[in-house]
Order: C-alpha cells, then sequence, then structure tokens
C-alpha cells in the first residue's frame, strides 16, 4: 500500500529537494501545474443513484432521511412502497443510453478543457468497481459497467487535450463506519483507514486524474482525514504527480487555505481579483447539482448569465466548473447540452479571450457595467456583456495609445474609437454584421490602463 | 375563414331543417367554426404508454413487434427480460410530476389558442377511463388517474381562452378485433361498433372537446370506420356542435377531401396558399411525437426554424399546431418548454401579425426571400426571418401609397422608405434597438400589392 | 359467428330428433355422456392474476377495492405504492416454472380422471390470449404464453385417459360493460354479446373442454346470460356436443335445477344420495381456492380428512372436485402435491370402490360411522374411514348369503366373517400387514341389504 | 453429556486462572455446556438474498457467475434483463409474511431446543445491520428490518427454553477484500482485520447466541481467520462465554479436529459411536438449504426417513440440526411445516428417548435392523423404526434381568416378552390401539447387554 512508501520516504534521509513533506507548509510550496490556469473552463458532473430519485437535489437521501424534510418524505410516501430504501433505488440505475464517446464529443463541442466527474458522493455509491464499496458500485449493481473508467477512456482517446479529473466526498452520510467514528468524535479513523484512504488510492492508481475535487471534509480536521499525508503522496509519488491539481477541501478550515486551487464555498464568485488561483464551481440547474427530473426550463441559467459568469471568473483569475447532472439511463438533458453546445459557440469566436489569457490590471471597467477585461500577449480584451446603444461603447479604464488598434472578435474591420474625456469611445459596427451573440469581445491591442501603477498579478 | 359563412348564408334562406345528413356532399357544407382559423397556433400532445420506452418514437411497439426493425428488437433484448410485453411498460406510465394546471400555464405563455392531446394512439392505451379500453386505460393501469380530465379540466378553468382539443386513433395496431376485420376485408366491424365507435361518443359526451383530430383512418375506407355517421352526430346533436372542428382523416381518400381542415400528410407545409383551411402539423423533436429519451438537443427544431414554419404556414391560411411529447412521469421536457416560452416571448410582441390574420395577396416577397405576409383590417404585416445586411430591406411585393405609414412591432418610431426601382425600400433601426430577436414583424398600413390585378381569392 | 350457425339451424327444417332447443326442458333431456359418473375424481385449478397477491383468496380484488375489506386495504397500504392497481399485478404473474407435462403427469398420479382449469376467473383475465380480452390475458402480459392450451395439449399428448375441462366465470367484477348492464338492471346485454358469449364461443371451438364449468352467474337471470342459447349450441354443434357436461351455474335460480350435473354451492357434499348428478367441489387450502401465500400448513385439509370427503360424494351419487391454486410462477405448491399423490397412492390400492362404482342401497352404515358404501358390478365395497378397536368391524347395513365372499383391499387373504345380532362382524388383519393407510376398503361379494327393497338408483 | 465435564472436574483442583489461551490444545479444554448434549434437536434456518431466486440452492450467486453452471446461466438468461446482478435481487427480499414469534411457536411445536440461523451465508449479506456490510444487509436494503434481531427477541420471549444460535460464514465468494487476501495467498489478512473478525465480535455482543456455527473456512488456515483469538475471547469473555457452543469449521484441517461438537461435513451421520459430541446437520428438501421454488414435494424427505435420522444419530451421541429454507417473503412452506410438526407429534410421545438421553452401550440391535438404542437414568429406549410382522419384535442386543419391565411409550400396558435363544422376544400390542407413528419406542426397565462385559463409555 502506497502509504507505507511515503513513510518509508520520509526516513530515506537523502532525498534533497523533489520531496513534498504531509505538511500544509511543505504542500504549499508545490507550483500549479500550468495546464490548470490555461484551461479556464470545466465540466463538472454530479452523477449517481441520487439521479435515480433524481428529485429535489443530489441531497436527496440526506433530506429525505436524515432530516426529514416534507417534502422528501412525501415525495417518497406517494410513490414508493412503504420499507423501500434508498439502495433500492440502485437497480434503476441503469444508463442503458450511456456513450461515453458521445459524451466526449459534447464537452469538446463546449470548448471545455477539462471534466470534472463525481467518482463518489456523499451517498457513498461508487461510479467504478472499487472494493473498498463492494455492492454499492457501478459494476455491483445497477449499470453493471465501469462507468467511470470509460469515461476516462474515451475522453483519452477521443479528446486527449481535454483533462480528465474526479470528484471524491471524503464523508458518507450513512457510512456506520463514519458515523462511528463521529461519535467517537474523530479519535478513531476506523473510516479513513478502511474506506477513504484506500479507496483514494486505489482511484488515483487505477484511474490516473488530473484532477482530484475533494469535498465533504467539514465535518472534521485535516488530521482525521489524513489529509496532508494523501497529499503528499500525489505530489511525490502518485502516477499523476506531475499533472494533478487539487481543490481545498481537505478539512474543517481548510478550504480558502489550502490546495491547488480554492473553491472556498459553492458558487464561488468573488467579484474582484484574488491573490490564488481559484475555481467558480456552478451550475446549470440554478437549483441542484444532480439532475432533478421536475427542474423547469426557467431553472436553467441562460447563456448569457452564463457567459456572464464565465467573464467575471476569469476576469478575476478563477477558472469555471461548469456543473451538468446526466440522467439514469445516461443522458445529458438537451437542455443543458443546449446551453454546453452555445458555450462552445461563444468560445469558437471569443476563445483567445478566454484560454490561456490572465486578470489584467483592471478586471472590470470603471465606466461601462457588463465589460470584463482578460490580457494576453499584450493584448487586451473586454468581453462586452450587453450591446451599448447606439452601437457606442465608452470604456473608463483603458487609455488609448499611438499604436492602439481594436478590433470585435467575429467581425472582419478594424474599430473607430476616440479619447473623450470620461475614456475611451470605441465605435460598434451594427449588430446585424457581427458573428456571434450574447456577448462580445473587444481586442485592444497597444492599450493602456489609466493609472499605470504596475499590479503584478501572479499565482 | 368566413368564405363558407358566407356560401352557406346565401342560401340560408331555403334550408329547412339544420341537420346535416352523413354524407361528405352535405358535411362539406357546414361552415368552420370561426375561432379555429382565428387561433393560428396550436399545441399538440403526444403521450401513451409509449412514453416508457420513450425511444425511437411513438411508434414504438409496432417497430418493434410489428416490424421487427433491428434497432427496437436490439434495445427490448438488451434492456428487458425476455417475455416482456408491451403491456408490460405501462406500470412506469406513473405521471408522478403531472401538474395539469403548471401545463395550462406553460401553453397560455406559449401563445397558443388550443390544446390538442392524444385520446388515444395506434396502441389503443386510452389516457381516459373508457369503459371499452377495461384495463388498457389510465386510471386502470399506470398513473391512476384521469390524465385526459384533469388537463380538460385544468385548461377550462386556468385559460378559458384556450380551446380543448382532442386525438383519436381510428385503428389499432394490435387489436384483435381490428386485425379480424382487416383479415375480413374490412366486410365485418366488430371493431368499429364494439371498440371505435362507442369509445369516440363516450369521449366527445365526456370530455366535450372542440377540436376532433382523428388519425389512423388509412387502412379502410370512411364506410368501414362510420365516419360520416359520427360526424352528421358531432354537427347534429353533440354538446360541442357548434364549436367542434375536425381534421380530415376518416378514410382512405377522404385526407385532403373532406373536413374543417386538412392535415394531408404529417409536416404539411405546402408553402402556396391553400383554398381550404388547412393544418401544419409538426412536432419540436424532428424525428418523433412522442418524447424520445436519446433525442441530442440537435433533433430539437430551432426557435428560427419554428418560426419560420409559423410564418409560411399563416400566410398560406394554414394554422400551426406544435407537437411536444411528455414523459412518462408527466413532465414537458425543459428543451421542449423553453421552445414554447421563446415562441410565446416572440408572439408577446409580433401576434398582431398572427392571430386573426388573414392571408394576403401575396404570401411571400418576390424580391426578398424569408419575408412572408399577413394582412388584417386593412394593414399588412411582413415577417421577416433574417435580418438584412446594411439595416435595409427591400419589398418587390408591396408598393407605398400616399397614406402609407411603416414601423417595426417592438419598436417605437416609424420607419423611413422609399420607393426604388425594384420595390419599397424600408429602412430599419438598429439591430440593438429592436425588443424581440430571431424574426421581425413590419407593420405596413396603406400599402398596395405592385400588381393590382385583382387575384380573386379571399376568405 | 357460431350462434348464427345455431340460428340458421333453427330453420333448417327436416331435422328430425337430435336437436336442443334453448329451452331447459329440452336441454333437460340430454342423457350425462358416461366418462363422467365414471370418474368420480377430478382435479380443479384456480389461477389467475390473484396469484400473485396471492393473499387471502381468490377474491382479492374484490374484498380489496370491492368490499373495502380492512386485511386487504392494510396488506396494500403496506406492500405496495399508492396508486398500484390490481392490473399492475399482471406483469408478475410469469410462470417461469410452469410445466404442463409435469402437471399431466401428477394429475395421473393423484388418480384423478379430470381436470377443470379456470379459463377466466370473475377478475376477467384469461389463461388464453382471447380475441375479446385484449391486453388482460395470459399472452399479452405476464407469462406470454397460452397456458390454457399448453395445459390442454400437455393432458391429451400425455394422459389422454384425463378429460380436459374448463371452468368459465360469466360475470367479471369490475368490467364496465357488465357494470353498466348491472346499472341497466340487466335490460341490456352490451357485455354478454360483446364479450361474454364471443368468449365462451372462442374457448370451445379452440379447446374443446369436455366441461364447461360455468359461474359468476348469480346476479343475473339466464334470460340475460344467453345460457340457454349458448348450451343448445353446446350440446348440438359444437366440437364437444358428444361429450361436454356442463356444472348447474346459469343463472340466478338455475343451480340445483338444470345441468349435467349440479353443484348447488361450493363445497357442496349433502350427505344422502342424491336424485341428479352432483359434484362437491372441493380446495385443499380450506380457506381459499386460489393459492395463498401465507396458509400454514394447519390450513390444508388432512389427506385423512380428504378421503372422507370422497367417500361421502361418491356414496351419494356425486363426483369430488378436488382444488389446488397454482403459484403465479406456475408450481403447484408441495403441500398440495403431497396431498394428491397420496390420495394416488390410496386409488391405486382402493380404486375399483372408486371408479365406475354406483351408490348402494345404502349410503353409510346404519351401526358404525365412518363407513361408506359404492357398488360395482354386484359387488359391495364398504370405505372404512377408522379402523376398528380390536380388529373388529361390525356393519349394521350388510347381510351376508351364503356366497358371500370378504376381503380387504390391500390384503391378500380373505377375511373371516359371522353374523351376529347387530348385523354383519368381520375380522379384520392385523394393520400392520395391510397395505395403505388413512382408509380401507372391504370388498364384499354376495351380500345383500337386510331390507331387501330394491331402491333402483339411476341418473 | 458428562464426560468432559467430569474430566476436567478432576482437574479443576489445580487451576489458577480460568483463561482459555488462543491455542487448540487450550480451547479444546473448555467442557461442552451441557444444554447442547440434552438438546438433541436443533433446527437450522438458511435465509438470504438468494431466498429471492431460490433456484437451485442457497449457492445460487457462485453457480450462477462463479462455476457458472449451465443450468444457472439459462435460468437468468431466460428470465432476467441483461446486466442484472445478484445485489439486484435484493429489493425482492421483502420478508412481508415474516412473523418471529409464528416461528418461534412452530419450532416449539416441531419439539426441537435450539435454532440456528444463518446470520450471514458466502453471499456476505446480512440479516442484521452491520456496520461491517452496509448497504448490504436486511435493513438497509429488502426487507428493511432487523430479520435477525427480530427471530432473537421472539423466542427469548415466547419459547425461552430454546436456545438461540448463528450461523456466520467466513468467507464470502465474491468479497474483493477477500478475493485480494486469497490472491495474495493469505499472506495478508485485510479481509479477515476490516470485516469478518470485526462483525463477528459485533454478531455475539449484540445478540448473545448460544451457538456459533461457523462456515466457509476452508479455503485458509485457522490463523488466517484468526479463528483461536475468537474463540478465546468468546470463551473468556463475551457475554455468553458460559453458555456458547461452537462447531468446528474453523480454518483448513479444523473439522472433525476441535470444536464444542464436530461437523465434518455436511449431511455427516457417521452410524457408530462417536468419541467427540457432533451434530448431523441435514435439510428437509434433499438438495438445498435455501428454499427452492422448484423443488417437488418428493425432494422433501418423508417424516419416517427423518425420524431414522434422529434414530441413528442420538444413538450415536450426535444432534440432529434440521434444515428449512424460508421464503423471500418471510414463510416457512407448508410441506416443511408439516414435517417439523409431524416431528413434534412424535417427539411429545416419544421424546423421553430422545431429550437428555445418552448413547447406550449398543447404539442398534444385531438382530433387527432399523432398532437404535438411547438411554436414560437406567431406562433403555429402542427406537424401532419399522413394525414388525406378527407384532413381535425380537432383540438381539438386549438382556432382561429379573426386574425388566417393558413398555410402549404410546400405550398403557406393559408388553409380555420373554427370552428366547436369539435375544429377547417382545409381544407388541395391536398396531391399531397404539398412539402415534412411523416409528416406536419401547421403553426397557432393568435390562442388560448381553455381553456384560462392562464397557466403560468413553469420549
Amino acid at each position: 500500500m502506497s502509504y507505507v512508501v511515503v513513510l518509508l520516504s520520509l526516513f530515506s534521509g537523502c532525498i534533497v529537494s523533489a520531496e513534498y513533506q504531509p505538511t500544509w507548509s511543505s504542500l504549499d510550496l508545490r507550483p500549479l501545474p500550468s495546464w490548470y490556469d490555461e484551461a479556464k473552463v470545466g465540466i463538472f458532473l454530479h452523477w449517481g443513484v441520487f439521479s435515480v430519485p433524481s428529485f429535489g437535489s443530489e441531497w436527496f437521501w440526506d433530506h429525505w432521511q436524515g432530516a426529514k424534510t416534507k417534502e422528501y418524505v412525501d415525495f417518497m410516501k406517494k410513490n414508493y412502497r412503504p420499507n423501500f430504501t434508498y439502495q433500492d433505488f440502485a437497480p434503476d440505475f441503469t444508463g442503458e443510453f450511456y456513450d461515453p464517446e458521445e459524451w466526449a464529443r459534447l464537452f469538446n463541442a463546449s470548448g471545455a478543457q477539462y471534466v470534472v466527474l463525481t467518482s463518489k458522493h456523499h451517498e457513498g455509491y461508487t461510479l467504478w468497481p472499487s472494493k473498498y464499496s463492494w455492492g454499492w458500485n457501478a459494476m455491483d449493481v445497477g449499470p453493471n459497467r465501469d462507468l467511470l473508467g470509460d469515461l476516462a477512456s474515451a475522453i483519452r482517446s477521443h479528446t486527449p487535450h481535454i483533462h480528465f479529473g474526479l470528484y471524491h466526498s471524503l464523508y458518507e452520510w450513512f457510512h456506520p463506519l463514519y458515523l462511528m467514528d463521529k461519535a467517537n468524535k474523530f479519535h478513531t479513523q476506523t473510516f479513513v483507514n478502511s474506506k477513504t484512504m484506500p479507496e483514494l488510492y486505489e482511484l488515483v492508481n487505477s484511474y490516473k486524474p488530473d484532477v482530484v475535487w475533494s469535498d465533504g471534509d467539514w465535518e472534521a480536521e485535516d488530521w482525521y482525514w489524513n489529509s496532508t499525508v494523501f497529499l503528499a503522496w500525489l505530489f511525490n509519488d502518485s502516477p499523476v504527480k506531475d499533472t494533478v491539481v487539487v481543490n481545498d477541501r481537505w478539512g474543517r478550515g481548510i478550504p480558502c487555505h489550502h490546495g491547488s486551487f480554492y473553491t472556498c464555498t459553492d458558487h464561488y464568485n468573488p467579484g474582484v481579483l484574488q491573490p490564488h488561483k481559484w475555481e467558480n464551481c456552478m451550475t446549470l440547474d440554478k437549483h441542484s447539482w444532480g439532475y432533478r427530473r421536475n427542474a423547469p426550463a426557467t431553472d436553467y441559467i441562460s447563456i448569457h448569465d452564463l457567459l456572464t459568469e464565465l467573464a467575471m471568473t476569469i476576469s478575476c483569475g478563477g477558472n469555471i466548473l461548469i456543473n451538468t447532472g446526466p440522467t439514469r439511463d445516461g443522458r445529458i438533458a438537451p437542455i443543458m447540452e443546449e446551453r454546453l453546445r452555445q458555450l462552445g459557440s461563444w468560445l469558437g469566436i471569443n476563445g483567445e479571450a478566454v484560454y490561456k489569457s490572465q486578470p489584467w490590471t483592471h478586471q472590470n471597467d470603471s465606466l461601462t457595467s457588463g465589460v470584463w477585461f482578460t490580457q494576453q500577449e499584450g493584448t487586451v480584451y473586454a468581453i462586452v456583456l450587453s450591446w451599448p446603444r447606439g452601437d457606442v461603447l465608452v470604456l473608463g479604464s483603458v487609455q488609448a495609445t499611438p499604436t492602439t488598434h481594436i478590433s470585435l472578435l467575429g467581425h472582419p474591420s478594424d474599430l473607430q474609437f476616440k479619447t473623450v474625456k470620461k475614456g475611451l469611445q470605441v465605435a460598434l459596427p451594427p449588430m446585424s454584421e457581427v458573428d456571434g451573440q450574447w456577448a462580445w469581445v473587444l481586442k485592444m491591442q497597444g492599450v493602456e490602463s489609466p493609472n499605470t501603477i504596475d499590479t503584478p498579478f501572479s499565482m
């Protein structure tokens, strides 16, 4: 077992530099693998047995039998026999339409550069045939298939530029060994030693994820979870030691403090530049991460709002991780597929403002709201979320220079501009002559920030 | 449409009895109730046990066990036990999310003026508790609910301006009495007498539909189906005798020849003005009328294409009946809900070019393609499906007069125009200043057709 | 349709004598086909969708949703989802272990000479693919198999001496057309004309049963059911006109008055000689005809009590029809199989007192209780249900003559006997030296009744 | 059996500590708790998820997916969808008719003195809510009930004289951690440490069984299973240390060598006196321990054969453990219930020859076959399995003395006997005057073995 290797290496003495210690101060020294910051856009997938009732949210089980929320209790009473248990849902997790290559093509069409799949959510059901989750995994009950492994293969063989990552919940709501440790105020680690850690090593060794997106950490400290020991192994010795990135959910008090990137809270979108790489994980269904059968169309975020999230996020140094919940039979609902394809069509035109970009001196414009900046190799990009009245845009945070050139992505000619009292005034072409919709990107070469104090952003 | 009314009123002096005879020549004399032509837009709903496998199309059963199409046979082999029968699907037709009031609100939001529900498709399963379909109806197996009656009530109490109509299949693929009659070359009518006719009378008497949308007629002549006898009753004595409209599928050779409106074929959209009221029934899922779980987003018609269908249809004298297939658990999938809401938002701005409109002298423009005309009370409407380059539209089929006023629906000011050699040139406002998207409507008062030769079609 | 044939034959004029009229006075003239009286022992089979809940009795549906008996309502509430309907049980009527040849072998081993299967019970589900019960028959839902036809074939090819008969319920508890006729005080016959009669003709023509065992008649008169018309066809023109026998349940007031044999009530066992051929239909599970999962062993009749029933029945001129309820998966439960095999082993030794026997002058002994008589070709048989104390049996109803010989079936030697004051005293061998158990048969040649008034029993 | 007790008590003066060491030599010193030898008759219950397919045997899973036996593979293909897994059976393990108090009454009626329930068979499913079998136990999936605990309570409160015991399988066919250890040639003990041992301690502490009936040991040595450590705890410190008995299946090579009683093999019935306490575990269904739906009546052992097993077993120093397999819905099939009640009726008459009895000098008679002996407090009992011809029994192994009295249990008077050349000749009463059937017991006081050489019985 791999942690023995780690322990041994602690004593190996002669290791000079490459080794990370299982301490946050050591782990924090690891540089962020560059692919992650450059990727900007990822797809999050919440899939599991909760996709069978597909009601309320992926927290169905906990709401039903933990909190005993009336809406969930009533749903069960009305539609299922008494004594129906959560495990009884599993045989209906059939996945007959699951076509991972089709998924890979869709993710590619969306313009995403990485994918993060829930290998195991708080329910404990693993999408891969884990030795440590016998009878409660996708091979043993339900689809009778390694759902996770098949997606990994499809992505790696069909869209190899997309990085494959995995979400993993440390805790499990109702696992009796976890509840036992918890009753012991976490002074025992039976659950961690016999379940969480073995399965995490198995997961990384078997599927080599480029993202380990941890969750379910908040009830216990990092020392209960053995987080730093696992991360030291992950960074030193695992098969993905050079490429893997991890988030920050590794124990109470850790989020926003340690990790390759910070996710602080769900739907985290601070709106101002952050000193550490971060990620905005958000979901197309505004009220759920898992697929929710009874979500009306109006509960899905519009493409305009999605682009607004994206613009705000990347201009402030974040990545956006866009969630969709597949169905129990293995589909991505068309309403979400359409959003992803709309996103892809937008990125097809405007991608150079996104991929590999960096935050600029300013994040959003001081004069016109709904304008967010990025930069790349000396060029500044303004993502304009609303077309200005009279086809004229005035920017308060940009200053022209003699070498300035301005164009609109999706339109062939250079644009006219002039410096006015308030700032830079740009004449847009007629809206009807521009490719693309929902949001537009000004590409500005040779411009400056009005106040040229250098704000050295680095990650 | 008023022409039949006019014709009939000419003879009304000498009509002694209001009774229609069970002959086409008599039935054809009945004027079209005015609500139908004015309505223009209806919603079609295909719902039944086929919504459970929800694979391929609503013809699932016939493809599987009639034609034995490989794709369907394989689907069953792969996902169901041997000896699974079509009837075994019925218990999963649960409808737990069915909320007919929510449906009524959605139909209202779409701008539709009537709804047509499959009371019974070719599978024979009735959505109401028919005496003549014992054990094979929505009360006896599956949802245990009068799905049809509950929708009728919801629409009548919440959106009473929406007319409630019913689709009904004359034949049933696998009904043994039908097959017996067919084997007898339709010289026996056991099926019609003990099944079809009793259930049609029951249906009309119980639910008072304003549309009886017949189907499944094509294998036999109208005399086998007793169609004219039923229609004479419907027009003379039924509780809906004054309001009901019927289509034309009442026996081999009847479609396109008799009926309140013609539907000739599915997806019927002739593109030129028709001498008889007709309906374009089309479906949001381009490949199926019933809900199809595995339909990708790209199989759904875009809102632009839907508006194109609508424009072509109404400019040529038709109504459009837009189909959606609800799911086995009673939902209208968000992708289709969204299309309907988009349609409703468009009609909210442009409805005056649609409702109660009539075809104009010209149906589409002679110079600019993608422009379709309607008229209402002296005003001519041009539905423009593509925004013209340079914001200038030239119409070859419209001629200004001294009293001409032109505006764009969704934009406050009158538009400039001038007569040029080719026709009428209209200056549109900047696209970014116009409400609405996808298609635009020019409202033209005081215009004429360039060739003032009387084209003697009038309705 | 066959009744047309009947009607025509009424007019055929030249038919001299063989024709029965559709009146009881005519039908009653038909002699009983001899096989039936000679058979004595039959097997009754109650099988249907009620075998799925298999709770309470075959009247499950009516108790649950008709009478709303608490025990049944609670059973459903406790074990099934709300909105579960009776039809939802049908997919679980799978019959995977159904092996009609094995059944035939078992019936043969039991010594039975005929079998009567419920072709359709009051629930309306037909065990054959009836044209008139589409979707509610064994081919369309559940086993996907002609259960009835397969049993007919198995019996005819493997045990051709066993006569194959069919039970058929005239009424159906919840059939809407029946309920409509009933609401009309049976002045309409929609149900009879479109359902009962067509299916009865179909049944007889397709499967040629030697018994038509009618039931469910009691709510209406025979004229409602068209009973005499059907019977006239059955006796005149049907493919089984020479062999078929029918019971007496053909309308209110008919039982015990008309029919090949009388069944008067269930568990009918009058205990005295009857002037008309009759049948004692009784069931191994004392509380149910259909299989009842929760029946304890003590609810099954013992072999001794079964033989008591048999002895009483045949000595009084009846046949015994012994019921067993197969399971939803096609088995005859071992407890019932064992009873049938015990019966068969007893009949193997004692069958000559049973088959083709006739009642004797006396039915049971005047002195010793539990002794019942039959006779055949001058020999009198006494079925002794309890072994007498001291191995000595005294008979009050039998008188020896000079030619008297007495033996015990299953024991090789003649028995000693003497006439004593009370009657005839017979010395039995030691019980341990006699084959067979439970009941014993004395075979008495050359004996007389003490009062030699000839009571000629005839049927 | 008191011999070990006697031996041990000889040494008890010098035993300082009551502690057993985790070695066989130490564990073997523990005396057999007296209740077990006195009990003689137990009921074995095989119940689990295998009761759902209920086909073939309780080894269903292994035959299907391990050995891939054609019969099982075909059964699944014919009756289930592809991808159906064994875990998918669990929701149908509903137990709706399970009434543990009724079971207790039945066991009591059978005359059994202890009950052994499969707490967990080789499939791994636990009938109690084990912390170590999350999601694969009777509370989490299936009946949603602590089946084991409810039986323990019912027996202890209703029939407290019946000892409650538990079967437990050490190995699990398909547990991935077991398979991992096995692949490691059992040099790792991950499975034992994280699964088997924790659950065994949990089981004993929670339910306090008087029997721990181990199984599934044969692939590995006792040191892999930690058997002696567990047993030392069980005998020293567990809540049942004074009453518990264990069998001998604790590792390869252990059966027949160590344990409170030996079970050597299934259906172990050596037919000669054994030097160590042993148990004959046998099953009413001759071909399966789990309930088998398709078992015909002839596959069940007859009551006569069951009594033969019992007589042979106890006369040779064994206990008999009679197995029955309950159904998936919680019933004990009537055919097995009847056998148990027959056994109870026999023991009601003949129990004094059984309970608390000991083997006699001779086990079976030297002259008359089918006669087996026991003794109790100076009285010798002969269990006679066939009634002798002429009602005369001759015993070759028994010798009368002047004080001899002989009677037949179930008959009031003393019997006549005389010594003949071959042995002792006993005149039985007429069979018809004796209570009871199937087998009879001679009660003989003041008799001796013919060869009066004292054969001091020791084990």
